[in-house]
């Protein structure tokens, strides 16, 4: 079953990081594969593959709490291109981010969307919407 | 104009927060009503009236971002009702604080599933949903 | 093999955690009992149950931790039984508190000592160590 | 020297926190003294007693930091009377956790003004301005 | 009456921000111009416009805070400038810096040294005190 | 009594965080040389100096805390050089920091493999186990 939670999660990850999710893979390989694996497992296997809240929801959720707690750029990076990927537009990541002034105060915020302003960029250069 | 951002921004509290919204303004009344002032204009009146981004998303993400600060049960709460007055289920509001264990820990989690507990005992005992 | 994580992991939050790992599950069987089973498959069957690092170390590491985020007082609560229960004594819990007001300021090490505090009498009332 | 820091670190305590002051360290009595003495020889005689900022400043720091961190509300209301207790006004401390609502977010500010409304009560009752 | 605010929050800024104030809005200006907008309006335009603590009182509180929370390094070095800007001396925001070791540990004050230091660097470059 | 603080403090520095220590102290010297001082009398010579709690479960507490709290990371880029130096493997600082998944999320453990990788690095480069 730990075979089934990793391929449903594995699949689950590739849907909603692409590439970005796999160089966080590769990054653990040489240190901490379990790392990794958990993520794979539980994260995307256990969480983001339950019924009761839609891909898009999650993502939002997820852009939301990372640019609250301000610890987690790499991650919120890998998040907007997820929430992008899963069909939130750039306009949609725009507000959920300008929100967090209210919750966490305007340098959240603005961490939040120099986040933001790099993943648009990549996406430019990739042709990605 | 301040008016107008004001009379927009209470309408908006009413509908997302109800009575929780008016508990907090009244908590302010005797030692910084401008505070509540601004929760009105600039929370309400500015950020939740922009367009760009349905009320159901804007709760999913302050439920999601108070649950992972874990500074703010009080303002969880009031947002755990938000969510469930303005089109999120029970389900969707526990899906949320689930997922916060993967971004946050589990005590995160945990700690925002008790303030779901309680708003949900408390819309029970008023028959809300 | 889930059922194997869950067997070996209640076993392990039992052998951390005795009666109050009990009662988190117990408080989550109305609202969100898969949260409790991740905090035991994930928590306790993957990552407690993991070799290369003592279960004293690991609660050392989780005091610490709890002590120094000061959002989770109920989880540390639980977490100081956890050490005293796997072999930390009532001084060393009180050193790792002592410490953290080094890394995150006299704030966190005094609400730290106040959960420990509430711990060790819990623990003379019952004749525990 | 030790001893000179202890005396020093102890005026300066009873000189801004007063009583309060003298609380957290009567809890610190049976199970971490030490850590009360740190507090009074760091905290007090090292930081406080330091020339090149004037106490009135330093409890506005305070004040301003423990609003904004949201994990420290006792020590949160201990320095507002602190601050109180140096010459800054009610209305200055109310300023000052308005203010923070634009670099930690609306919660804080509003839990932050929970606290000094409890501790203007409390001098209320006193007759302590 | 928004341009009021605007116009009194930028003259706001500006005095206290100078030039990287600027730069901040200038960053906004493709991906969140309202975001500028936001804290022109808001926080200049509202907040560091009400009378009852004064301009050095006020960024004495932001450098504390934002070195306390440790999750906002580009705005801390704004507003060390910003606290030179308006009347601080650089040994007094050395003092702000140390004194949030004891409320959030020596890391955060660390970190906020290293703001510091880049900060007195650019100012002795340009000659500015 | 201020010299054996010291002596005793900058030996225990250097016992635990060998030249990276020494790099810290040397940052502060032209900017806060005070701070420095404070590092080494009392987090080294007041709180790593007690018995009670032997270094290596010290260093175990440090690197877990500086993980979950995610807004020190040069800070615990010299607390692993120091858990390695007083007798930690590397396989128990990786297993502690994929622990802080559990109670600090995903992205503060995998922001704590990154510091541990580059600290690794810096040690096989050196020859250093």
């Amino acid at each position: 079953m730990t075979n089934d939670r990793y391929t449903e999660g594995l699949e689950k990850l590739r849907e909603i990081d692409g590439e970005a999710g796999q160089k966080v893979m590769d990054s653990l390989k040489d240190i901490a594969p379990d790392l990794g694996r958990y993520i794979i497992e539980f994260a995307f296997g256990d969480v983001y593959s339950r019924p009761g809240l839609d891909l898009k929801s999650r993502e939002i959720a997820t852009v939301a709490a990372l640019t609250a707690l301000g610890t987690a750029a790499p991650q919120l990076k890998v998040h907007i291109h997820g929430a992008l990927n899963v069909g939130c537009t750039r306009k949609e990541v725009v507000e959920i981010i300008i929100q967090m002034a209210v919750y966490a105060g305007f340098p959240a915020a603005l961490n939040g969307m120099a986040a933001a302003k790099e993943v648009f960029k990549e996406r430019d250069e990739k042709g990605q919407s």
